[in-house]
């Protein structure tokens, strides 16, 4: 049987690792990436350190270039599935070539791999063609969120209240109604000006990195400065992921 | 200058620590813990696991016991926020009487310490009347959901959809409206009547430890018996903690 272990290593730290994916990545033979195009150079020195410090010294690296995507697509989920199946031929086939009968392939996923990572569909999918291709366990990380709130240290959650993680494309009209955090991931363009001011925000870049950047306060105040900081980091750095939480006052 | 630590410890399984965790009690003088009275002989054979594989042998445990908190309170805010001012001034007490200048002080939080955690809450709140009490930090921990999530091979979010992280409480009228994905925590009785019964359900209890249990399908089919492995596992154990996500089919 041929095994894969999806593993979280979390958004920029390599001591935010578990003991357990430390643990799964022992024994690994082949370390399979989808290169987004997009993957910055942080991105894949990271997976490197984390390679190179757990895993045996004669693994084997896959890299599968993703097919292209569209950016802004008019039907946004159409799009994404027709992407997806596209992927997972190409993951498919690249895993039947290069794993061989009773070797453990991992994918190293970026932060959590149960938060916007299409890698677990991608399995399914490749799975629902071909029920015995593979085995394959996930392995939980520590995700962007959880970091945001670390490096603010502050609860997510108002007391009893809910937390609604949701993307900077479905706040584009306001938040959802009567809920007091909405924490907001891939937002290419983080505009303020639609969103009640008197709202407290908390932001943070580049989390579990170096080059981390937090700001918190109300967010008529400190909106424009995060716009600001923002691009020039974006510009310094050639990329930006970013994260925030709104609460209201 | 007094340090405390405030580290998230996973839901169960010792490996659930990240290395920044077993860095972090590395040179631990003092293990806070408050016992909330249903403390479990799980939870605290955790907690001693833990500590005694990645604590200095001579750290000292102080244990403060959790003031008295009505269950089930008419006023639900106010009643917490009397209760987090008593363990406020408890806590407070005992950080000054056994944490020493320049000693480091540890918080092992069940999960991540920004999901349904009160610790972060009780720490500001000391800091508001004695700024200069100590320093802390915090450092994230594998929480249930994610645990919920990798135990069941799913991504918590549908296709660019968000994830609504709530309470039993919450929901007892009903899940938000027009949200893929919710996660109910805390919920002390889980009814499912009231619910679509075409909703999908993963549920996972006693999750990162062995006797975990999981169960998932179609909210219909499976809810009865959910609740019947529910009440059967509660009454062999003592005590349960479980969650489950909910998703439109
Ligand atoms: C495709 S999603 C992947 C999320 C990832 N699976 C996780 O658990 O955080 C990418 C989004 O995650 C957030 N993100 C990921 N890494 C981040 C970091 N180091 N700092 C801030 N935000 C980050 C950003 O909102 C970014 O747009
Ligand atoms: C007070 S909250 C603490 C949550 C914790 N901070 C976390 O990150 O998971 C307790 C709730 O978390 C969930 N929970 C915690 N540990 C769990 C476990 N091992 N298995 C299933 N659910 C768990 C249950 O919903 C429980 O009611």
């Amino acid at each position: 049987m041929r095994t894969l272990r999806v593993i979280g290593i979390g958004t920029g730290d390599p001591e935010h690792l578990t003991l357990q994916a430390v643990q799964a990545l022992a024994d690994v033979d082949v370390v399979f990436v989808l290169d987004k195009g997009a993957d910055t150079d942080d991105l894949v020195a990271l997976r490197r350190t984390i390679c190179a410090r757990h895993i045996r010294d004669d693994y084997r690296l896959v890299v599968a270039q993703d097919p292209p995507r569209e950016r802004r697509p008019a039907d946004y989920a159409a799009t994404v599935e027709a992407w997806h199946a596209a992927r997972a031929d190409l993951l498919g086939g690249l895993i039947a070539a290069n794993l061989g009968a009773g070797e453990v392939g991992a994918f190293l996923v970026w932060g959590d791999p149960a938060l916007y990572d299409s890698t677990l569909r991608i399995l399914e999918r490749i799975l629902a063609r071909d029920a015995g291709a593979f085995a394959y366990t996930v392995i939980p990380g520590i995700s962007s969120v959880q970091m945001l709130a670390a490096a603010h240290r502050i609860p997510l959650n108002r007391i009893g209240g809910a937390v609604h993680i949701t993307t900077g494309r479905a706040i584009a009209d306001g938040l959802p109604e009567g809920v007091g955090s909405v924490v907001v991931m891939l937002d290419a363009d983080p505009r303020f000006d639609h969103l009640d001011p008197d709202l407290t925000i908390h932001w943070g870049a580049y989390l579990g990195s170096p080059d981390q950047l937090l700001i918190a306060g109300r967010l008529g105040t400190v909106g424009p400065e995060i716009r600001l900081q923002r691009a020039a980091a974006r510009s310094r750095h050639g990329w930006i992921m970013d994260v925030y939480l709104l609460q209201a006052p």
